[in-house]
């Protein structure tokens, strides 16, 4: 069973604040911020105007998209043009 | 007797907090939010643009679409691009 | 002597909510909502806009189009994208 | 003399209320109403978005166009995309 | 020494109310209205969009353009779009 | 060093009210309010886009483009479709 | 390890003000204006959108993009659309 997006839609898994730091990139954030990175774990059926595949870190926009919990963790189903940057 | 919604609109049979649970995705949620998942009961006759299929469990944007009881039960009819994903 | 729509425009005769129920599609209301179902009276002269034909029952968007009484029976002029669906 | 529309738009003569009811059809109206239908006395160069001929009664929607008066009497010009519908 | 509109636009020489009854056309109007007619004075450089001519006397939208002072006069730069009409 | 605008912007730098009378235009302003003409300094790289020259005086739209000053005077980076009229 | 832009996004460098001055141009400013220069440190996968290159010195609308911390310095991701100039 899992949430497959449809057309040029990504399912992101949200990062949580402490675990951003691998590969040397630290977003350094009050408590308040929610972070904006996340996994991508599920990708559309949109391929010409699918960027990125399921594994990517991805920086999103900060008021993309809409939030959904998939067994307790919080997920993100974003369109492809909300994603700003992989980091690689 | 029918609804069939016309062009890329898809009309779905809301579903219940309560049986959301089939497959193991829970989205728990206060009292006040309504469920934002519902079963594909006839899609518009735009075939191309139409990318999900009668039965298929759907998320769709939480302020989509026009509310219609049919027989009492509580459905919506929405357009394709508020559909975000098919739930497998 | 008619009122002939213009365009992808349509006229509708607007059902009262005790006529509704006709082929078993009952949607309940209060007094203060206005019925959203009517009859489809006469069709505009875009002709591949137009996707419904004299006599459909449709159901249109609460918002939509421009009220207008013929004869004293309340009557409305939408655009064919503000028809959600065909009860057949 | 005269006032020639450009493009897709069309000069009407704004009917009075109690004119309004050649051909059968009556708008009942309070007083504070503005009637929405008038007389096309000229339309615009652009002869493929001109659906409507000199002479013609018109609905209109009630927002749209310029209001002008030539020689004491109420014109308005409205686009094309602004006229419902035609009576005949 | 001129003013040369760029694209689709035209330079507009306002009428005072007073002179604007050339051809047997009264815009009667309080005191506090501005006049919504002139003289075209220039036209831009997009020949396909232009439809008037130096000299026409044309009606404008009421809210459209820039106003410019020319040696003291007062003109208008509006787009082709906003000009409603031609007085012939 | 140089400041060079992208695609169809332009940097112009703002006339002062006092020389503004070259050519014999005069635009009788208060005090309180921006002159709206200046001189083009350089053009964008969109060669189709861009209908001035560097020299060019030009009219803009009173709330248009991005003000920044360049050692101490007044310049705006305006896109071309803001200019609404050369100085000839 | 890095932040790659998708698509028509640039990654900048935020300058500091004090720095602003190689080249001549001096951007004067309040200590509560932030600088709207920076330096490019990776563009997008869009190349034919792209029309700035990497170590370039751009100037960037106000109120563009979204901003990043990258190892404790001030980054920001905007779309090409919203790069003003090149400072060259």
């Amino acid at each position: 069973m899992a949430v497959k997006p449809i057309g040029d839609r990504v399912l992101i898994k949200i990062k949580e604040s402490e675990d951003k730091t691998a590969g040397g990139i630290i977003i350094p954030q009050t408590a308040q911020e929610k972070t904006q990175t996340g996994i991508v774990i599920a990708v559309g059926t949109d391929a010409d105007a699918i960027k990125v595949k399921v594994g990517d870190e991805v920086m999103y926009d900060k008021y993309a998209g809409t939030q959904v919990k998939i067994e307790g963790v919080e997920h993100l189903i974003v369109k492809m043009s909300d994603i700003l940057a992989v980091l690689e």
